[in-house]
């Protein structure tokens, strides 16, 4: 599959969970979109190319990755707008079910469900639109670490659990199945972030007696869709109709073309679309999601995984010397259950470890660097392998790239300290 | 000018107001983008390519077609999510104003500014988005006539002014510095939806004495930036740091790598971001709005309003026998300061405009139909004139085509009716 592909010669891509790499359908579709669709059909193309539809028709495809049905996900905006949309909807809903639990008596003992959890690192969109949403709406925003979230969910206060899936950090998996039933049972509603698991993981939104409420996720990483592609977003059928979102736009009205004054919502996920959507970007996100519906013939999302834990396991292991090294310390999990598919390596403090990815990239190994916060969360080198494209080789290959970055590097710090590998 | 797209031969096309058609230069743009930028430079080419930077350089190129000055404008997902940001600020803006007024004595006894005041008719985005917002925040949206606008702006309560700047139906346009006056005069602020007006005519929002506060505006429609090309975003630069926007997305924060956990808004208009823009759909719209700044050396906007205007009455004109005999009814005003870039015809009650339409695409000349409302709004046949690459002999062209659709059309009513041609 790693033909499906336009790959710089030579060139070792290990950041595809920040931009995949270009389909070569893709330009090819972009390049209709472009001559075809709009030059020659203009406005036509709404209805004689299937633009109107696109949205959907992408989405359709994304769904079977996450455990979606058809008609279920849409792709729309940007991740951090989709969230602010599902955050809304579930903050809504959340009370809706409270006024409705509390107008039905018994429940007046109960404390407000006013606090949405969340787990201390994670993606800064996610947070941001929490913070905002739970000022303007008198919420709290409660920020746990990963180990304390299941007894968080059992506070009666909670309402709304909002969770990245893989962490954009440290790669580890949050088990969807056992957050999604605990929160079930607390009466919370969850809102998952798959930014760093379409088309890396596999997910089961409606696993039975486990499905989540709420998700969205990214087209510009593992789905192969291009710098900045739309995003997409997910409500439980049995959810999608019992509340709005709050970005009322035209495209989102049950019947847009009527131009109504007043706003009523579409039924079922297309109540999500907002403003009209940005169809090149679009058909190049339709060409990358192919790609990775081109391994359904092999296996699909089970067959990526088993390769993707292997390749994690192989870079993790050939690092093994460098990290003792130079003291990097593992910030991965290296139980293969609670593993996404990048590695992260944490850098000892005051060594130099954007020096070395700098290093690492002119020697044709692309990987990114994160910086730590100053207060416990070290700096950090990032590896996103994925399945569809890397090689066992290039996970050997990269490590011996950062032995060698690392022994170059000046400010590296050569004492050698332990290591969870 | 014309040169300089890529237009089907024999096409007459009058939907630049829907979609603008495609400049030559945006083929190769996007071509480059995908294969060179996204194919071979992949991560990297966020720092190489400019990505990173475009959404403001777009803006700027964009600026001076509607006064703004140079890193004043940006880029940034649609239209009616650019609209939620700008209404939310000048709502809170309202609020805060308000508040400081009270607190310094005086003002106890006016009531409280917490009326929108809009055009009744209006694209429905607008008012969808209007409705939605005051409803979350306990404002009221006062919607009234048009020619009600400058009255009802001295209404004590109310605090913010959304209008389009020229109507998407009528075409009707606003004299943007009285209203500008009138609103400062009476302290409430303005919002400006420039959809039609961005390419087509003449913007002035930081006019002498007449500015305006916050504006909006497409960039698929006279910006020629392609199928849900991204909008823009405009805040006067007193203003923008006094008060936030409600979208908190990652790039919108004043240091966004550097991860932080808390938001803190970027400085100016880059507060306006929200997620990750989508670099295709913004690359076209770059090579868009380039086929409107290469009339600069030929009198800009003013040269190609003299030229829209000249095209639109010569369409009016020429259209007078076959209004006349089928009662078509002109919406659009025949004061050159009133009329926008458009013609739109009404139909009589009953009357099949939409047969009509489609017998006229189907002869090589794209406008478009918009129904009516059933209560007074008629439906309307909508003919977009583009100077930038329109011609006269278009224009009558068009309305011979026009009146041999009119005579064919099964429904159609010939009886003659006094139109205001």
């Amino acid at each position: 599959l790693r033909a499906l592909f336009d790959l710089p010669d030579g060139l070792i891509y290990l950041d595809g969970n920040s931009l995949g790499p270009l389909p070569r359908a893709a330009g090819e579709a972009v390049g209709r979109a472009v001559q075809q669709e709009w030059g020659q059909g203009l406005i036509r193309s709404w209805n004689t190319a299937g633009w109107i539809d696109r949205a959907q028709a992408v989405g359709d495809a994304i769904a079977p990755l996450v455990g979606a049905g058809p008609g279920e996900l849409l792709v729309a905006d940007s991740t951090s707008l989709n969230l602010h949309k599902v955050l809304w909807a579930a903050m809504s809903l959340a009370q809706a079910r409270q006024q409705a639990q509390g107008t039905s008596g018994g429940a007046a003992q109960r404390p407000q469900r006013r606090v949405l959890l969340t787990e201390q690192v994670n993606f800064p969109t996610d947070r941001y639109m929490a913070d905002g949403l739970a000022e303007s709406r008198g919420w709290t925003v409660r920020a746990v670490p990963g180990d304390a979230l299941l007894p968080a969910l059992a506070e009666p206060d909670v309402g709304v659990l909002m969770l990245t899936h893989v962490n954009y950090r440290s790669g580890a998996l949050h088990d969807m199945a056992v957050v999604n039933r605990a929160a079930t049972a607390a009466g919370v509603l969850t809102v998952w972030d798959l930014a760093h698991s379409a088309g890396a993981v596999p997910v089961d939104l409606k696993a039975d007696g486990a499905a989540a409420d709420f998700a969205v996720g990214c087209g510009y990483k593992y789905l192969n869709g291009g710098p900045g592609a739309p995003a997409f977003v997910w409500v439980h059928p049995a959810l999608v109709n019992q509340v709005e979102q709050p970005l009322r736009g035209w495209l989102g009205h049950a019947a847009p073309f009527a131009f109504e004054t007043a706003y009523r919502p579409a039924s079922g996920i297309a109540r999500y679309v907002c403003g009209t959507p940005p169809i090149l970007s679009l058909t190049a996100l339709q060409a990358g999601v192919q790609t990775v519906r081109a391994a359904d013939a092999l296996g699909g999302m089970a067959a990526l995984r088993r390769k993707s834990l292997s390749l994690t396991r192989t870079f993790i292991g050939a690092c093994g010397p460098v990290a003792r090294a130079h003291g990097l310390r593992l910030l991965t999990p290296l139980e293969d259950d609670r593993r996404g598919s990048q590695v992260s390596w944490g850098c000892p403090p005051g060594w130099d470890g954007y020096g070395v990815m700098q290093r690492l990239i002119a020697a044709g190994v692309i990987g990114d660097f994160r910086a730590g916060d100053g207060r416990g969360e070290p700096d950090l080198l990032r590896f996103g392998f994925a399945p569809l494209y890397n090689r066992h080789e290039e996970a050997w290959r990269a490590a011996q790239a950062l032995a060698d970055a690392c022994s170059h590097t000046a400010g590296a710090t050569p004492a050698a300290r332990p290591t969870v590998t």
